[in-house]
């Protein structure tokens, strides 16, 4: 008997399309064995066919609308990255009634619920493992082994060039732009790093871990950012003063209203203490720290980027919808049924860590002090050095909305007392 | 319209069972929009419906034969454990066409293949996520997320009593009974803690894993298997000296042969380097390191027992069956399609500490060294104290058959010149 192999529309092949393409040659006897049937490309969409010499050149071509139309295409994988012309190659592969694989955190983040309904109506499947944390299996967890559960944080490490940089501050001293000159130079940072450094990559992957997380659209738009380019070795020194390392950080978080929960999605570095298991995550690897109400706390942790890593998450998701489509039946999509709001930073409860140079001279921690009490920010550690006729102020707050938080800061810096803010930096994990 | 609820039939209300039924009342909201129907509790099998006072008395019956194959109910969650009747009432509820939901770790590693057979013929679904690790995702991420990749190595701390104790051995130099002693009053340890201390809890989850992992049957009989009450203070104070901590692993590996792959299933003590991920998870926690092919190496972390965590992971399962009863289909089941040999532990590779009192006189070294190099075993380093006449000898080996290293430490215990051999324990993770 033959057996009708299951045909694979690549769409890109850059460094992960070219990884998925070894993958499925080198493991053919294993997919074919956990599919249920060999597993083929049927062809493969790039822009330019000359730039790839060393892929079978047969199945190159630079129509990708008509391949994922195909008749003999039964699956599409895209990596290629981007908003368009992914959205709209997506778009047709389900109105063909092909399922999708995708890598795309930028066009999920954007986009995720019209995709989503799309895949719905025509009865097909939307997956995008890869698309978070890279070969961590992190989405599949949130959506299938935590659905009979309630998260209440998810917490993660989430961009592997930011968090280089970060450890290498920490390790050499060395200031932002020495320590991105190192990674630019060694690989671990793209030429223009705008995407990871400023944190929009790392938004993108949190909008997509609360909807799963919370069951409630976020998209980018939604989350707050910031990004390490202000970080000092100032401040990454004061972190390491009060046993704590500076992380970019992606935080979603179910917050309890009075009227009904809402949910928090926030980007920004932050200062967590040494004992944290996030704080050990080192280089350019991942980790996604979750705490649920029965489960309790849980991580995740593995490498977040590169060819092979990402291409190994596509095929897990390729061999499940491969299944799905021979079973006939689609899986276990993200669902929005609570559609919690969004709660802006302002009124997100958060922590702060503030250094001031300030005069040294009687009263000035008093009214110092009293400018917190004025915004209603309780204080929880106070540590003053004097040298001089100057002292250094170092101050951790307790939980207050940002708002009064950054309110606060905003009023030290007018003060005459206060010669300078040296180090601002929200503090999270402290108990 | 009215819509039918899903009915569950609930085997066993211990710990687990009564968090099961807790999570399935607070969160019927929640779980009805996730499987796209509500999930309702049809009955309670128990063996004295007197000592249950809390739950609902109409629920309970002490005839499980006859709940399971009830015709309203649509399916099974097992959570009595043990090998009967757990067998029997699966085995029935498959034959009415029950998918089941089950924790039951020494039943899976007893006697996996043949349930799943039964599950298959009858086209339902046997999901376990909370056999392994509790609530931390892990069955399945391992068969579903990493089903395009090719797995090397999974290597965990499954088992949270023998942790405790390990761990407060290394904090306060006890010895093993006296932290035994300390776990028991502190309830990390059943009055009969053989099941946890001899490794027969952690060797069923390794076959488990095992399994999943390499695609091949495994069961809890071919695992080789050593526990933790011959770890003695000594030895824990020896990994310090190196830079190690004592942890009881399963470790599941896919060996490379002339002819062939084949896999070494194992549970015992190791010493690994304190800079391991897996050095740092500590008390009852459980965590798994798994190296990929394409996906490197990953970790996931959690709380490896107690009655929420494990419901945790039984409702997810119990979502994903829902839903695939709703859908007509049946899940992703492991495949044994590798069928790859099981290699016994005389022919697996494992590396050795060994801490010697000898006679410190000239040519002792040479005599031991030389016996190393008689069973071809390579020494990687040798460290030698003196006080007096005697000696400390500690040799940490490279990898080697372990019966050839075991063959090595029987013919040193023969030597006039070794004086006592103070410790011996494979060594995991030095590079």
């Amino acid at each position: 008997m033959v057996v009708k192999p299951l045909k694979v529309a690549l769409l890109g092949c850059g460094t992960v399309g070219s990884a998925v393409l070894r993958l499925i040659d080198e493991q053919a006897d294993d997919l074919a064995a956990r599919v249920g049937r060999p597993v083929e490309v049927a062809g493969i969409a790039v822009r330019r066919p000359a730039h790839h010499p060393d892929v079978p050149q047969h199945l190159l071509t630079t129509d990708a609308q008509a391949l994922v139309s195909r008749d003999d295409v039964d699956l599409v994988v895209e990596v290629i990255g981007g908003i368009e012309p992914a959205r709209t190659l997506i778009l047709a592969a389900f109105e063909a009634g092909k399922s999708v694989v995708s890598a795309n955190k930028a066009l999920l983040a954007d986009d995720g619920p019209a995709l989503h309904a799309a895949a719905a109506k025509s009865g097909v499947d939307l997956y995008y493992e890869a698309a978070v944390a890279g070969a961590i299996p992190l989405l599949r967890p949130l959506r299938e082994s935590l659905a009979g559960d309630q998260l209440r944080r998810v917490v993660g490490i989430v961009n592997g060039t930011t968090n280089y940089i970060l450890s290498r501050m920490a390790e050499t001293g060395a200031g932002f732009a020495e320590a991105l000159a190192e990674a630019t130079e060694l690989g671990y940072a793209e030429a223009d790093p705008t995407a990871d450094v400023d944190g929009f990559d790392a938004a993108a992957k949190a909008a997509i871990l609360a909807s799963l997380a919370f069951h409630t659209p976020v998209s980018a738009a939604d989350v707050y950012r910031e990004g390490i380019s202000a970080v000092s070795a100032t401040d990454v020194a004061r972190a390491a003063e009060i046993g704590c390392t500076v992380k970019l950080l992606a935080i979603c978080e179910r917050v309890e209203n009075g009227n009904g929960d809402s949910v928090a999605v926030r980007v920004h570095p932050a200062m967590i203490p040494t004992t944290h298991p996030l704080a050990s995550v080192g280089g350019a690897f991942n980790a996604v720290f979750v705490e649920a109400e029965a489960a309790g706390q849980l991580m995740f942790y593995g490498q977040g980027a590169g060819g092979e890593p990402t291409a190994s998450a596509v095929l897990g998701d390729l061999v499940a919808v491969a299944r799905n489509r021979l079973a006939g039946a689609s899986g276990q999509g993200p669902t929005g049924y609570a559609n919690l709001d969004v709660r802006p930073i302002a009124d997100t409860p958060t922590r702060y860590h503030v250094s001031l140079d300030v005069a040294d001279k009687p009263g000035v921690l008093a009214t110092v002090a009293q400018e917190f009490a004025r915004h209603e920010v309780s204080i929880a550690t106070v540590r003053q050095d004097g040298h001089g006729d100057a002292a250094t102020l170092v101050i951790v707050t307790h939980s207050a909305p940002d708002a009064a938080l950054s309110a606060t800061i905003a009023a030290l810096r007018d003060m005459p007392a206060v010669r300078g803010v040296t180090s601002v930096l929200r503090v999270e994990g402290l108990s």
